[in-house]
């Protein structure tokens, strides 16, 4: 059964590369221009899922997600890590010897120093986004150009790859949640031969001390293993912090299912946004 | 006394803002290329000090950063938050009605989308930073383009604000910290009239269950107030983590002291970044 899936991005984004990872053969991809048009998408029954990176090991969470995930009413069905493989890529026939500038995100080609200090002749240029500048120069057809992008990238627009990770550090990953909208029924579904189950939750407290102790209470209590934890002040209401929160378990499970009851005596506002299989 | 003060960016960038509100009218500006070189240059005593965003409200932690605050012995003197204001800036003389084209880093130019939304006759062209297209609409003498950048980088390189404040939302806050080389003598300064000192601590803890809600107990217990937790996974040993905290309280008085030595039983690893005024 084909699946229409959004992202936001040009096709060839890694967020296509994660939506394939997460959704398989039967996914068509929707590239939309904004993480807002994303959620709108799934919400508005145009498309049934969606694709969102949720934190980057390098750059941190990408809060506009978390608080697109508050407002819309969509829930988290998987995850799954992408590791940012940038890649030098041409049209077919370009050589390397030939090339003079590269085009890329200003992220992109920044964390690929080691390759344009080795390639002094050749200029840095930035573009919108990477999969972008691959459509560019085979949109242009440049003979003396090339884009950094992922191998889906030059896949998708018929380019070619000149070299191969040439990224600065290999420990760069970025996490990406598949959405969809909720089911009827409140339960979360268990989908088969899952062996560990992931919940996050996003919550409120006052900050007064031992606040976040006694909410993690609600977990140790109970032998539930935590796998995230994040606070961020919430500027609309001094004092206040969000907590993003993610635990090993099935938030129907009986352990689990006390402990949200727990945390939600002590919580201003407490959200489960998604129960999922965890990524290996 | 001057303080030669180093940031990565252009002259002009928002690092500069922060570097201004941190160290006051004798900072001289240092701009370098990448962190890791701001890091060097107090290191290696070039600078007097360094200023480095650490994380933003709408992107999240800047990961790197905490990384290099473990690689070299800096400690944090201070903190100060930033209002990202964008500010569509042009040559003097150039007026509204001419400008076709606008440069700036594309992070700025998506938190301006309703600008170009209202203004679909100009072009959106993406440039290496912000203030660095301020430079260079100013060094090519450009009648038909604009750049997108802070106040202070049109101040720097003599160009013109032509609308203020014409970011999208205006929630978007950086924090930066203020890093010099340690004093020889182990203690924190005090710097008079501080009302609130902050400690900025990292650890690592085993994945087990209830193995934060423990080390949290080392400040629950004695009722010190945490302001920040962020934990991150270690990818270099799996199942550990790593945690940012922030707690208000100088290491050096007696239930901080308390608690970090109780923190430290707990932890593998735990170093004290720096202990320093809170920003209001």
């Amino acid at each position: 059964m084909k699946r229409r899936t959004s992202f936001q991005g040009a096709l060839g984004a890694f967020s296509q590369v994660a939506a394939r990872q997460l959704v398989g053969r039967y996914c068509i991809p929707v590239p939309t221009e904004t993480f807002e048009e994303v959620f709108v998408s799934v919400v508005n029954g145009k498309c049934n899922c969606a694709v969102i990176p949720i934190e980057n090991t390098l750059h941190g969470s990408v809060h506009e997600n978390y608080d697109l995930l508050l407002k819309y009413q969509l829930v988290i069905r998987g995850e799954t890590f992408v590791r940012i493989v940038h890649n030098l890529i041409a049209p077919p026939g370009v050589r390397f010897h030939t090339i003079r500038r590269v085009y890329s995100h200003p992220v992109a080609l920044n964390q690929c120093r080691t390759f344009f200090e080795e390639n002094p002749g050749i200029e840095r240029t930035p573009f919108y986004d990477t999969a972008g500048s691959v459509k560019m120069i085979m949109d242009e057809g440049l003979k003396d150009a090339g884009a950094i992008a992922s191998a889906a990238a030059a896949e998708i627009y018929g380019a070619k790859i000149l070299k191969k990770s040439i990224e600065d550090d290999r420990q760069n990953y970025t996490r990406f949640f598949l959405l969809e909208r909720p089911k009827r029924a409140k339960e979360f579904p268990r989908p088969r031969g899952t062996k560990r189950f992931q919940t996050t939750v996003v919550f409120t407290l006052r900050n007064t001390p031992g606040a976040l102790f006694r909410a993690l209470g609600a977990f140790a209590l109970r032998d539930l293993n935590l796998t995230r934890i994040e606070s961020r002040p919430l500027r609309t209401k001094p004092w206040e912090y969000l907590f993003y929160l993610d635990f090993i378990g099935h938030a129907d499970d009986p352990a689990p299912r006390n402990a949200l009851r727990h945390l939600a005596e002590l919580a201003d506002m407490l959200r489960v946004l998604g129960c999922y299989p965890a990524a290996e």
